[in-house]
C-alpha cells in the first residue's frame, strides 16, 4: 500500500512521535510504503507532498513540532475542494490516509472517509477536550511546561509579597489550567467551564496574603468573570481571531491590584506551552497512538480513530471523536477547591 | 478525629503531595487534627512522632522524598509489635491511620485493619507494578529521568560509535524500561518478563552499527538471559539485598563488547531515578490520592486503599491491592518490538 | 560579632545560596551570630527582622527568591531614615551589615558607609549590567530559561510557517537578549543599546521565511524602534511604573505581521525568567560571593563590595559598583549579527 | 578559501555550536567554503569526508555531540600518518584546518603546524583542566547534569537515612566535582588534587547524620584515598582503558557503610553528563570560540587557540594549550571545605 499522512491544526508536542511510529512499523512490519502531506489538508488540496521514509523520521521522536508542517485548511471551505482532493490522491496513488488532527481535521476526516475516501485518525488536541479518548498527547507536556513556570514564580512573589496571575491555554476547557494549578500549588484556579467571581477570587487572594506566602492565580485563557465586567474590552483580537496579550490573565491582576492595594503581576505563557520536546507520556502515547493507527490502515479499518482508555489503545468511530467537547466537569473543580484561598 | 499518617518503603517523588493533600483537606474540610508517624511503621511501633499539621505541609508539593522519612519495619515481624502499635495508637489518641506504601506497606495495613485497626492505603510503587491500579505515583518521574538520560546518551553514543547500554529500576516488572525506552527511542528493551537472547540483542546491536547511528539498549535491573550465562557472578548483593552497580547492565555492555569488537558503555541510573521534584502527572495524581484518601477515612471506610481507573479515583479493598504483580504483558512487548534492531 | 543580612531590590536565582555562604561560613569559621532584617532597608528602618541562623539557611541552596524577602525602600529618601536605621542597629546590638542587592541596595550602602556605618556589598541584578563585575548571579539562571523557551518556540513556528517574536528582560542592558538569543539560534537579537529599524528586521524576517525554517527575533523590553513609530502608545506603565504586557514584543509581532502578510505572534517571558531555582553557575557565583563578603567583613574591610574577575573573586569600592551601568558593547553585537536573517 | 573542520577525542555538548559558528561566520562573511572531516584525526588521515555547509548546520546548535563524530587517532602514531594527511589535504584543495578538540587534538596540532600544516584550534575538555583557557564549553552542562542529580538524591537519601556517594567525572582534576558539589550543597567535595582520608570523610558524614538530614558525598572519579588502601583492586580498567563501574565511588560508599552501620548508596553519573543538549553558557562560549576561530583562519593566523579570558575571547598559542593541567588549586579547595561535615 501507498500511505499518505498529514498534521492539521494547531501543533503539539508527540506529531513527530506519531509519524515516526506509523512509518517505522509500515515499512517493518506490513511493507507499505509512505507520502508526507505538508500543511493539513492543504497537502492533499494542493498535492504539496514530501518524501516519507525511515530516513525521514530518523531522530524526530524527541523533537516537537511537525516534519508535515501544518494549516486549518479545510477542503470543504473551498471551491472544488473535495474533489481536488480525491484527484490528488488518485494522481499519486495514495491507497489511504492517516490523518492526525483535532476537532477540525477529524471533522474533515470523517466527511471524507463517508465520501469513500479511506482515512483512519488520530486525535490531538493540546486542550485535552476530545471526548472520546482519555488523553491526547501534548496536554502532559505543556501542563508540565506551566506547572515548571509556577514552581518558579511561587518564589519571586513571595520575596516581594506580590501576587503573579498565570494565563495558561485552554479557550473552552480548563484542563490545563486544573492539572498545572494543582501540579504548582495555586491558590486558585479559574476555568471556562465556571464563571468566577472577581470578589471571590480578591479573598482567596488576601487570606493567602495574610501568611507570609503569596498568591499564585492560575486562569485559563478562556475564563471569564461571572458580574458582567467587560473583559473584553482589553482583549483584542488580531487579525487571526486570536485572543491579544493583555487578555483575562492581566485584566485579573489589574482587578486584584485595585481591589487589594499589592502588587500582582500577570504571565502569559502563551505558545512556549506548545512547542519544544515531549515529555515521556506524551512520546508513549504518541508512539502508540501511532502504531495503533497503521494497524487499523493494514486492516482497512477506516472511519476510526485511536483512542486512550485506562492504559488501552482503541478504536472508536470518527464521528464519536467531534461529537462533544471534553469539558471539565463539576466534580473535578470541587475536588480541587479545597486548596483556594 | 486524630488521623496518624506514614510512608513506608522505598521513597517516591509524590509522597509528600499526599501527606499535604490529607492534611489540608482533612483540617479545612472535615477539621481532624493530624500526627505524623516518622520512618514508616517503626513510627507506630516504637512512637515516633512529629507534628503534622498545616505548617509543616507547606510548600512540600514540589519536594521529593518524603517529611515523614521512611523506612522497611514490619511490626508483624517484631515480638509483640502488633500489641505495641496497638498501644501506641491508643495512647496518642489516633482513631485512624493512613498508610501510604507498597506491596510490604500496605499487606501490614491489611492485616492490622483485620485486627480492627482501622486504617486507608495509598498504593506507592515507582515501578508501577500493582495490580489494583493503572498508574502509580513516581512512575512518571522514573520514566522522565530516564527519557532525559536516555536522550544524553544518543549524542554521546553516536559521536563515537558506540553502544550505550542503560540500566533502569525494575526487578520483577518493566515498566520503566518499556515506558523509557520507547520514549526515548531506544533499539532495544529488556525487561524481566521476558528472558533475553544474548545473540539476538547482539543482532539488533550490529544491525543499528551499520547505519551511521548508535545502539542504545535499555535493561531493566532484573531483566536476565535465557542462555544459561552466569550473569549472577558479577551482579554481588550488598549487605542489605540490594544488586551493586556492575549488574546486568555491565554484564550486557562486556557482551556487546566482546561479540561485536565495538566500544559498549553501561550506565546505571540508580537512585537519581526516585529522588527529586515529581512531574505534573504525579503532582496530580498523587494529589487526588491524598484528597480521597481523606475522605474514605472520614466516611469510616476502612480498608480500602485508592486506586486509579481511566482518569477517576476508586476505592479498592486493600487485600487486592497485594494479590498479583501487574508486569509487562506480552501484547505491550510486541507492540515496542518493532523498534528494536 | 553580630551581622544583619538584607536583600533589596528585584530578587534573583542565587540570593538564598549569598545568605547560606555568608552565615554558613561566618558561624563555623568565625564564630559570628546573625540576624535577618526583612523587605530589604525597610527591615533596618523600621526593626524588622528574623532569625538567622544553621537551621534556616539549611535546605535554600537550590530555591529561588530570598528567605529575607525585598524591598525598594530608601532610607534616604525617608524623613529621618538613615538616623532611624543607626537607632535599629545600634539597639539590636548589630556591629556590621552585608547588603546584597543592585545599583540601588548598593548605593545605599555606599552612602551609610560614607556615614560610618559598616557594610559589606555583594553585588546582584539579573540584567548583568554592574559595570563592577564580570557577571552577577541570576544572569546564568535567566539566560538558560530563556534559551529553554526559545528552543520550544522554534518547532511551534515552524510547524505553523510563523514568526515568533519573544520579549525578554532588559530594560537599560541587553545582556539577556544577546545571550539567550545566541543560545537559542535566534535570527534577530534587539538590545537597548542599539536603536533598530524596523525595516531592517522585516528584512532579516523576510529572508528566513524563504528558507523552509521560520523567524525568531528575540528583543529585550527596552529596545526601540529607530524609525519615530509611537512604540510607547502601547506599553502603558502600571502603578508601579513597570511596563504592561502589550509593549515592545507585541508591538514589534504587530509590524512584522503587516509588513509580512504571515503570521507573528508574540511571547512574554516575564517574571518566569527570574524565578526558580538557579543554575549551577549561578549556585556557585552566589556562594562564592558569600564566602568573600563574610571574610570582608570579618576583616573589617567595610565599604567593599565582592565581585567576579576571570574566575577570582575580588573586593571592589562599593563607589565602583554604582558608577556605571554596564551596556552591550558595539563588539559584542557585530560578533552576534553574522546570524540575523 | 577551502577550510577543513574536525573534532577529536571525547565529546562535548557545544561541539556542534561550534562547528555552526565557523561555517555561518565563514560562508556568509568571507565567502570560505568548507568540508567536514569525520572522526577526528582519522578524517584527514584517511580522507574520510562529509559535505559541511550552510544546511548540514541547520538546527544542530541545541544538539549535543558532534555531526562530525570523533576518535583518538593520532596521525603521528600511524606509520606515515602525516605524509597520508599532508596528501589528503593537498589532493582534497583543503587550504587550512579547524581543529576541535582537547590535549591530545591540540597536541597534533601543534605538531601538524610545526610542519607547515595551517592550523587554527579550539580548545575542548570537559573537565576544564586546559590551562590556556578560563573554561571550556561542556564543563557548565556537566556541572549542571551532577548538580540536578544531587538535587535529586539528597531527597532520597533523607527519607532513608542513607548516604549517597556521587561519582562525577574527572580523572586527573576535581573542577566538575567542586563545582557541583558546591552547587549540589554536598557535605564532602572529594577531587584527585588532594588525597582524602576515610577517616575524616566518615567523621565528616557522622557529623551529618546526627541531624535530621543526610550525607551526600561527590567524589571524582579520579580521587584517591591517602591511607594506602586498595582502591585499584575493584577498579578495573575495560579494554580501552576506562575505569569500569565499581570505581572510587562504589568503593567509598562501601566503606562509609562499615564504619558507619548505615546505608550508603553508590551512583555512577557516568556518560550522561555528556551527552545531552548544552546549556547556554556552553551554546554562547562555543559559538563565540567558533566566530574568533574562523577569523583567525581568514587572517592566516595559525598555530593558535581561541580561549576565553574574562568575558573577551583572545587567541594563544597552541604550545601554550597542552602545557599545562589546569588542576584546583588549594584555596579553592579550602574556600569550598566550610561546608564540609
Amino acid at each position: 500500500m501507498r500511505i499518505g499522512v498529514l498534521t492539521g491544526g494547531g501543533d503539539c508536542p508527540g506529531l513527530n512521535a506519531v509519524i515516526r511510529a506509523v512509518v517505522r512499523k509500515g515499512v517493518a512490519e506490513y511493507g507499505h510504503e509512505f507520502i508526507g502531506f505538508r500543511d493539513g489538508w492543504r497537502g492533499p488540496l494542493e498535492g504539496k507532498t514530501m518524501p516519507l521514509g525511515i530516513p525521514e523520521v530518523r531522530g524526530i521522536l524527541p523533537r516537537g513540532g511537525t516534519i508535515l508542517r501544518s494549516s486549518r485548511t479545510n477542503p470543504f471551505k473551498v471551491d472544488g475542494g473535495v474533489e481536488k482532493v480525491k484527484a490528488n490522491l488518485a494522481d499519486l496513488g495514495v491507497d489511504a490516509l492517516v490523518a492526525i488532527g483535532g476537532e477540525d481535521t477529524l471533522g474533515v476526516a470523517k466527511k471524507l472517509t463517508d465520501l469513500d475516501v479511506p482515512v483512519v485518525g488520530v486525535p490531538k488536541t493540546i486542550d485535552n477536550d476530545l471526548g472520546a479518548t482519555d488523553y491526547t498527547f501534548g496536554f502532559d507536556t505543556a501542563v508540565n511546561i506551566a506547572t515548571e513556570a509556577i514552581d518558579r514564580l511561587h518564589t519571586t512573589a513571595e520575596s516581594h509579597h506580590r501576587c503573579v496571575v498565570v494565563e495558561v491555554m485552554g479557550r473552552h476547557a480548563g484542563w490545563i489550567a486544573l492539572h498545572s494549578g494543582l501540579a504548582g500549588g495555586a491558590n486558585v484556579i479559574l476555568v471556562p467551564e465556571r464563571r468566577f467571581s472577581v470578589s471571590e477570587v480578591v479573598g482567596w487572594v488576601e487570606s493567602r496574603f495574610r501568611t507570609d506566602y503569596s498568591p499564585i492565580v492560575v486562569v485559563a485563557e478562556g475564563a471569564q468573570p461571572a458580574e458582567g465586567e467587560m473583559v473584553t474590552q482589553n482583549a483584542e483580537l488580531d487579525a487571526f481571531g486570536h485572543v491579544r496579550l493583555g487578555g483575562i490573565g492581566q485584566w485579573l491582576s489589574d482587578q486584584i491590584e485595585k481591589a487589594t492595594g499589592k502588587e500582582s503581576r500577570a504571565v502569559v505563557l502563551g505558545h512556549v506551552q506548545r512547542g519544544g520536546t515531549p515529555t515521556a507520556f506524551d512520546r508513549v502515547l504518541a508512539t502508540r497512538f501511532g502504531l495503533h493507527a497503521i494497524d487499523a490502515v493494514h486492516e482497512g479499518d477506516y472511519g476510526k480513530m485511536v483512542a486512550l482508555r485506562g492504559t488501552d489503545i482503541v478504536r472508536v468511530p470518527l464521528a464519536e471523536a467531534t461529537a462533544e467537547l471534553k469539558t471539565v466537569p463539576d466534580h473535578r473543580l470541587d475536588e480541587a477547591s479545597v486548596f483556594f484561598g
